[in-house]
C-alpha cells in the first residue's frame, strides 16, 4: 500500500502568483474590456536579443541534418557554454573556477529545488522574510525545519545573522526578490563570515545579478573571501536575458565545499544531475552562449538599461503619490510600503479597482511582507509610464488614504 | 553545521556509461586510428524530423520580436501540445484522460527520478532486474528499500508478481530497456490487477512506445482495465523523434489515483512542479506538437522503420555467429546471451578487441544482467551493417568461444 510524501500538508495549495491571477481573472470578468497593466509577475517583455536568437535558429536548423544532428550533451552542459561563463562571469572579475565547476541547467527554480537532494533532511535551514515562495516550500516538502530572518524597513531590509538557533543551510537572494534590495560587500561578508564559523552552507540566488548598477554591491558571492568553502551560487538567464520561455540557468558548486561528514558537495551534484537530469536543451546553450559574444553583451546591456529606466518611473510616480518606496535600483523589482493602515491585500485591491494594475501582495512572500506590495519593471515602456500616471492621479482620488 | 544526505553512500560513485566510455576511451587510444563502432549508449543518430526542426525555427524566429516573444508558460506545459498528447497518443486507443492529467517536461529521466518528491520514504520499491540504473539509484538516494524482480532468459523476462515481499511501488519499463523484450496486454493486465488488488503504484516508463510493431502489445498502461487507478505513465519523445539534444517528454498522472494515506497524487504534481521547475522550453514544445501532423507522424514512422531495420540486422548477424538473442522485436534494443561461460565484461571486451564494437555490459543494468550485453539499433545503417559483419566473423575466429 503505497504513501505519499506527507510533508506536503505543511505547504499551502495554492502558489501565490496562481491566487493573484485567479483575483485579476474575477476583475476582468466584472469589468470586461478594461485596460488592467500587470505589474505583478516577474515576466519579461522585451524579446529574446539578436544575437540569441540568430544562435538559436543556427543550431535548430543544424537538427535537420544527420552531420550537424547533436543529441544527448553532458548533464552538466557543453563545454562552449561553461568556458564562455568563466571567463565573462568569473574570471573578468577576478574570481578562479574551473570548468567541473558549473553546472548548466533548464533554470535557476529547477536548481534551487533540486539542491536539497544532497543535503541532508536534518539540517535547519534560513530564509530571510520576504522570501521567494520555492525556498520556503521546497525545504517544507523535504520535511526540513524552517526559520525564518526578519527583514524590515527598520533595518533596511539587511537581514541580521541569527544567534538563538544557527541555520545549518540559509538562502540568500541578492539582489533581493521581492524587495529590490542589495548587499554591499561588507554586508555580505558578514554573512560569510558567519556561515565559516558556523559550517553553514549559503546558497545564494544571483538571478538579478545583471542589474547591479552600483560599484560597492557584489556581482558575485565569490567576491567575498572565503565564500568557495560554504556557498553555492545560482545564476539565471531568465531575467538578463528574456529566456524565461527558453529555459536556461547555472549553478556553482566549489570544489572546496565539504559537508560536517566530509561529503564532497560537488561530486554529489555531479552524480545527482547525471542520474535526474539530461542536460539544458542544446539549442538553448548555443542562445545562451550568445549572450556572451559582444554584441550579445551589448544588447543584454540594453535590456537591463530598459528595465532599469522603468523601475525610475516608477518609483517616480509612487514617490509622487505620496508612497513608501524601497528598491528598484539595482534590482527590477520596487517594494511598495501600502499607505498607513492599509495591508498588502487590501492595497492590491485598491490598485486593481482605482488604478486597474496588478502588483503582488508582499504577504505572499511571508509574514514580513504584509502592508508591501511589489512592482516589476518588465512591462512595456508605455505600460510602465501609463502605470505611473495612474498611481499619480491615485493621491488626488484618495488622499484620506494615502 | 550542514550535513549532506548520506543516502548517496549507497550508490556506486560512477554511472553505468561512463564506465564504457572510460574503457572504451583507454582501447582507442591504445589503438589510435582504429574504427570502432559504438552500439552502447542509447543516442539515436538520425537527425530530427523536418517538421519539428521546421517548427523550432519557426518558434526561435517568433522570439525576437515583442509582438510573438513568448515567456513563462504553464509549469505543467503549453495547452497546444497537451492538447495534441491526448489526441493522438491517448483519445485515438480509446484512452480518456483530461488536459490537466498530462504533465509536459524536459523529459522522461528529470521525471522518472523526480516523482519519489511525492512518495513516501517509507515505501518498499519494486524494480526488475536488469533495470535502467535511474529506477534504482534515485530511490537509494532517497533512502528507500529497493527490491529486485528478476527477468531471466528462463521466463522469457517476464517479470512475475512479487509473492513474499509485497512492495509499494513498482517500476515497470515496457517495451524493455535493457531486455528489448515487451509485453502482452495480458502479462500487463497481470501486474496491473496485482497493484490494485495490494494498492501498489506502477511506475511505467514507455518510453519506447513508438517502437513497437504486434497488435497483442499495448502502447500505453491505460489500455488495460484499472490502470488510471493504481499507475502513471512516462512518456519521452527522445527515441520516438530524436529529442534526446532537445529535451521534451510528457507524464501521465490521471487524477484516481490515490495514495494510502489519503492524497491525490495530480494535485502533489502539479505542486511539485509549479515549486521546483519552470516549464520545457517553449520552442521545443513548438517542436514536439509537430510530431503529431500528418507529416511529422509520417517523418516519425519512417525514423523508426530505419532503427527497426537496423535491429534485424543485428539480430541476424548474432544469429548467425550462432548466439542467443533477444528482443529488437518491438524495441531499439537487442539483448545477447554471451558465449557459455563468458561474463558481461569479457564479452564486452571480446566484442571491443575483436569486432571493434562497443556494446553495454549487461551486469550494469542488474546482476541478472550478468553474461549478457546490449546492442542498440540507433547507429546509421552503414555502421549497423558493418557491425553484423563484424559479428559474423567473430564466429570464424572464435569457434571455440561461441
Amino acid at each position: 500500500m503505497f504513501k505519499a510524501n506527507d510533508n506536503f500538508s505543511k505547504i499551502s495549495e495554492n502558489y501565490l502568483f496562481s491566487a493573484v491571477s485567479r483575483r485579476v481573472d474575477d476583475y476582468c470578468k466584472a469589468n470586461p474590456g478594461v485596460d488592467v497593466i500587470r505589474l505583478g509577475i516577474g515576466d519579461v517583455t522585451l524579446p529574446v536579443s539578436r544575437a540569441a536568437v540568430d544562435e538559436l535558429i543556427k543550431a535548430s536548423s543544424e537538427q535537420a541534418a544527420r552531420e550537424t544532428f547533436v543529441g544527448y550533451g553532458p548533464e552538466q552542459g557543453h563545454p562552449f557554454l561553461i568556458e564562455a561563463i568563466l571567463k565573462n562571469d568569473y574570471a573578468a572579475r577576478g574570481i578562479e573556477l574551473s570548468s567541473d565547476e558549473i553546472f548548466i541547467s533548464d533554470g535557476a527554480k529547477s536548481d534551487l529545488g533540486n539542491i536539497g537532494d544532497i543535503l541532508s533532511k536534518d539540517n535547519t535551514v534560513a530564509i530571510t522574510d520576504p522570501v521567494y515562495p520555492v525556498y520556503r516550500d521546497t525545504n517544507l516538502m523535504a520535511g526540513r525545519r524552517v526559520i525564518t530572518i526578519p527583514c524590515l524597513a527598520s533595518n533596511d531590509f539587511v537581514p541580521t545573522v541569527p544567534r538563538d538557533v544557527i541555520p545549518d543551510v540559509i538562502y540568500l537572494c541578492y539582489p533581493n526578490n521581492p524587495t529590490g534590495t542589495s548587499l554591499t560587500y561588507d554586508q555580505l561578508k558578514v554573512w560569510v563570515d558567519y556561515a565559516r564559523e558556523h559550517k553553514s552552507l549559503i546558497l545564494f540566488d544571483s538571478a538579478y545579478e545583471a542589474y547591479i548598477q552600483h560599484s560597492d554591491v557584489p556581482h558575485s558571492i565569490y567576491e567575498i573571501d572565503g565564500a568557495k568553502e560554504c556557498a553555492i551560487e545560482f545564476r539565471s538567464f531568465s531575467k538578463t536575458a528574456g529566456f524565461t520561455g527558453l529555459r536556461c540557468g547555472y549553478t556553482v558548486v566549489p570544489r572546496e565545499l565539504v559537508s560536517h561528514d566530509g561529503y564532497c558537495l560537488n561530486d554529489m551534484w555531479r552524480r545527482r544531475q547525471c542520474t535526474k537530469f539530461n542536460g539544458a536543451s542544446y539549442v538553448v546553450q548555443r542562445a545562451a552562449a550568445a549572450l556572451y559574444t559582444p554584441e550579445g553583451k551589448l544588447q543584454v546591456k540594453e535590456n537591463i538599461g530598459y528595465y532599469m529606466t522603468n523601475a525610475r518611473m516608477l518609483i517616480q510616480g509612487l514617490a509622487d503619490a505620496g508612497l513608501t518606496v524601497y528598491g528598484g535600483i539595482d534590482s527590477p523589482y520596487v517594494w511598495v510600503k501600502a499607505p498607513a493602515g492599509m495591508d498588502s491585500w487590501s492595497f492590491f485591491d485598491l490598485l486593481l479597482n482605482r488604478c486597474r494594475i496588478v502588483a503582488t501582495p508582499g504577504v505572499g512572500f511571508g509574514e514580513c511582507g504584509e502592508s508591501f506590495v511589489r512592482f516589476t519593471a518588465f512591462n512595456s515602456r508605455m505600460n510602465t509610464e501609463e502605470a505611473a500616471r495612474r498611481i499619480k492621479l491615485l493621491s488626488k482620488h484618495t488622499q484620506s488614504i494615502i
